[in-house]
């Protein structure tokens, strides 16, 4: 199979590679599912995934349709340090939410991860060794994984109660106001105290 | 019908109510539904209804089935104002966590907001009405609306981390650890500064 270079011409391939990755995901987890599993079962040469997706973790964030891939926004945010944490983590949060497709995208991976407890599994492990991990290695404080694990708590219940269930006023409230609200919960998580003094 | 006090010998009846109540506050949502209706379809007296749920409220979170009744522990956190409303929190949370069905329940609640429109009207006329709009009215603080809001979505989030997702280390950390690292981000949104600083 020839290289033809990144083209809209082949939709059908990389519609295969996705649906074969959303299975394979599924029935093996994140952390099991090989690239080259994933390209036979597409019935593809596993350098077209490489040319379509790139690495395994942004196959995986276009397969379940995340809103967002956290490895494009998490290390500028971790890279500057307690100096402005909460201000760039604001931005972040600002980004997101003001995101247009977020609602439809959250709503099928929330609806997945409760239905089906492999969905729930293979977010588990791709958040974990792509999420959590990352921010607890960058975190000069104790606990680090439960940290990250409660800042991923914070921003899917956002996410959940502004496009889900849409309660108002926080469905209706600006983007930047919320996360300027939020943002210091994220602080506090990442790098405050977690024994009850904030 | 003679009421002949509560009693285990009528299931049918109870669940004949549980199953009008969910069809019609998912198909009228929570503000309109009435009991009348409920009764009409599930083919019984209204009086029945008060009999083995008492309010309309109750009602809902049986038919729902939400891990717990917002109405049970409310008052007793906002009671005391501002003293000591963290602990308070805290104890609410780590009462929450321990409940052994919690994670049953909540992920039949969140596969049905994500996957029914209808089904997240009903959670959102609920929880305006009977969760955020008498937190809101016992806070003195601005924005109680809002506020309210704040502390579902950080609760809903934890929850779904916890035991939709099941994120590690979060998923095993004992639920007073946990409610002591999330009660100070609750007791902000409740009457902290929502501006940033925090």
């Amino acid at each position: 199979m020839k290289r033809t270079g990144r083209r809209r011409g082949a939709p059908d391939t990389r519609a295969a590679i996705l649906t074969a990755a959303a299975r394979r995901f599924a029935a093996a987890g994140y952390d099991q599912a090989s690239l080259r599993a994933i390209a036979a079962d597409a019935g593809v040469d596993q350098k077209l995934i490489s040319h379509y997706f790139g690495s395994k973790q942004q196959l995986f964030v276009a397969a379940i349709g995340l809103p967002l891939n956290p490895a494009d926004i998490l290390p500028a945010v971790l890279a500057g340090g307690r100096e402005g944490l909460a201000e760039r983590l604001g931005d972040v949060l600002t980004a997101l939410l003001e995101q247009p497709d977020v609602h439809q995208r959250l709503t099928g991976v929330v609806r997945g991860a409760a239905s089906n407890p492999e969905v729930a599994r293979m977010l588990r492990e791709f958040l974990t060794r792509e999420v959590f991990v990352p921010v607890a290695a960058s975190l000069g404080a104790d606990e680090p994984l439960l940290r990250a694990n409660l800042v991923g708590a914070q921003v899917v219940g956002l996410l959940m109660a502004r496009y889900v269930v849409a309660v108002e006023p926080l469905a209706s409230t600006p983007a930047p106001v919320v996360a300027a609200a939020v943002a210091p919960a994220l602080e506090r998580y990442l790098v405050g105290s977690l024994a009850g003094q904030s």
